[in-house]
């Protein structure tokens, strides 16, 4: 049984300029229109996730045999990751955008700790900026980006585990285009990469191993389009989750004094 | 011309116990011992390096006709790198140790973000451990050691520029041992592997890309042995020196909003 | 100075069905397809490449003062490649299509043998299918194809040397969609990516190590469009000449048999 | 369940000069020598392995629910592997040494082609110089080696399957000294190094991705050592299997020509 916990900002979905996030002073005008976009962002997530981003990937997981599954969100006590969950949790799936800033810089490196130790991130479209990712690899994560595109993904790693059952190419009716140059190290393998009507190209799904965690990042998922309905979507998420889990966790790792061993001569 | 920042603890080499490097307050007992371990290993320090670790490296480059060089240490104001020596240095080398502590985490991003624009890091022996090394490679950077070993140094990528004139093998006499498992991002070349009498392996010359950045660590380099004055050793940092300069500084990295472009139907 | 070989396999060029190159009996009317098909394309060539496609590349290199360019063709004695021109050369620059089963077994060997031992390999567009390469590579190198469409190059390594002067993206108003999966090892770097109108993404611009050889496979140069008049693209070979030179010529690579060395007690 | 076939050289072991194998004319004195050499290994290995090398592997695997193992060795007629046996086969694991080169270059030409396809290899040892892997590798395979040195295996990358349930480090009393520079294209994952107590350092433990096929090479293995009853190797052997064994079998790989499609506007 693999322990996911799902990561889910929520904080467009409420619609509502929450000033516990926001606690900058915007000049009025300002203020005014920010709270207009998540008023209608809020408006438009409604039609493609009736019941909630956050809930529709938890149900997805919810219905799989060998996954458990738990949702926390921004807006519950701790940022929803206590010391215990983060013990109880095999995989975290992270999808994050407006409220990158709001996750505290010490449960961000918990959570960098604790991928180090062997457990599994999955982060999700918008999340490339979220500080646990940042400070596991190190580098900007910038791209390019412009919302309202099409795009079609392009397996580009197909004997990967994760692009088990997945065709060679398969389209998205409606998507943001993320595009290069994609500011981040080297990946361990390229499985996806994304094109867009625009004229963009994007590393769209990418791994790494930093200790002993395995990491997975993946492009599509922008929040008013009906991205997690899409079966190939659902199928790259399952695959990621089994991949990314550990056989176990490891001890923090530390310098250790090696005595000299006894050598057969 | 390569500008060269040699940044150097120069802290054992002084062989007291700074109180305002190492704040916290020790047992008497133990703080005793400590500064006794500090003036032992300045003494030992003066025999293989009687003009200081730093002003070895310092002079060696000061020979060469395409590099600058400026050696600044942790007792300097600032730490000794100010943002115009940032915005002046192409390739920055790093030896640091005891008081890796000392070097504000402020500095350390500093030194992180210029390396994203592409400034050169050279990170040295010891420095595994520093600040910037593991915020650009997000890893605890742990592994195995024990003073006072025997190195054979293998040439594992022989036609990386960095290993050019490097013979297949070469021995270092004494040198601390620094044994795997090393707890670090896989490295895009593993151009030197370290064996040591005593029974371990090591990755001992590793590069990564980081943003526009590149990257060299290097194991040898352990205080009390002679191993700067070796010469294949000074032939690796001056290649390390070339192959870390970057063309140009870029822009800090941001994310662009692209206008959709017009392409040819 | 870097010896720089150009094989060009001048074939379409000149317009005929020699029957040295195409030596299977064709049934007539295919045959009549063919030889219909040849004289087209040596008309649509003579149009973008007035001196020759292969001469276009061999004058761009003769301006260059530390590269000397020799220019080599199918139709010579040995296929232009004497095993003396062979030692002398530095750089082998490949571009075939139609012909590449014209080249000898024996005589791809002996090309894929220098490579190991250090001699640069660049190997241009349809040349992804000649002996040489797939010798060195392993794999089939196939891939998807439609020719006349539009191609945007994104640059997805800034860092290499290769993409030294090239802007994040630049344009070729009509060249041949090449699209994955194009079946290769994972390259050491994926410096360039391309975009195609029609919908596909290609990894337009690899290198790889083997043995002592570098090797740089670049897409862009269908024979019937204008590409090696693009300045970037000349820009991009300008790079690779100088990158996939070698320092030495390593002997070939045999295994040894080494005496216990005298270990350091 | 996983069909296994272990491909199992078997000449040695029998310690005669065979003819139909060795079919070069030897000088009458060396021939002796080498008949001497044949007779004193079967005699070395008949203590080792009693059952022989290749029925050990076959017995180890027979015990595993879930693979189906064949062990075929180089004197069955077609060398073991007939058409059939390839297109029934998931996993190939090879060990071959002094007559690599009575394998015929078409069978294994067919063996790199079902690799392409998706089917697993993992090659032993002094199959290193395999002419399959050689196919694949595109490289010389080369090395330093030296017979009966103490080695101890270093775990490099904990985190891949294969390294699942092998210790940080474990020793090999006695086994064949494998050194650098090994003469392979940059493994996807170095999984374990070598240490010997000569002197040397070696990738031990190297996976390759080609076409749709995984590649495993393992070093430990000499003929006269007792490895294959190790626990560690065993388990590593297991999950290897484990690791390559292909999801399907895919078409062979062709280049495609793509209609532009109907792109969303």
């Amino acid at each position: 049984m693999i322990r996911l916990t799902i990561w889910y900002e929520n904080v467009q979905e409420k619609g509502i300029l929450d000033k516990n996030i926001f606690q900058e002073s915007f000049p009025e005008e300002e203020e005014k229109k920010f709270a207009g976009f998540l008023a209608k962002t809020a408006e438009e997530m409604k039609k493609v996730y009736p019941d909630g981003l956050g809930k529709t990937l938890e149900d997805h997981f919810k219905a799989k045999e060998d996954i458990s599954v738990k949702l926390v969100t921004l807006d519950m006590p701790g940022c929803g990751i206590t010391d215990e969950l983060l013990e109880n949790t095999d995989v975290l799936m992270w999808w994050s955008h407006i409220a990158q800033h709001a996750v505290p810089d010490e449960l961000a490196e918990k959570i960098h700790q604790r991928v180090l130790q062997g457990m599994g991130l999955i982060v999700l479209h918008s999340g490339h900026l979220c500080k646990p990712l940042k400070l596991l690899l190190g580098t900007s994560c910038t791209l390019r980006w412009r919302e309202g595109d099409f795009e079609r993904v392009w397996t580009t790693a197909p004997t990967h585990p994760i692009a088990q059952g997945i065709p060679p190419m398969f389209e998205l009716e409606t998507e943001e285009m993320y595009g290069e140059f994609f500011d981040i190290p080297k990946p361990d393998d390229v499985i996806f990469t994304g094109w867009f009507r625009g004229g963009e190209v994007f590393r769209s799904g990418c791994t790494w191993t930093r200790g002993y965690g395995k990491i997975f990042y993946f492009q599509p998922g922008h929040e008013t389009n009906p991205t997690y309905h899409n079966e190939y979507i659902l199928k790259i998420l399952d695959n990621a989750v089994h991949w990314t889990a550990p056989d176990r966790i490891h001890d923090k790792p530390d310098c250790i004094h090696a005595e000299a061993p006894e050598i057969r001569k």
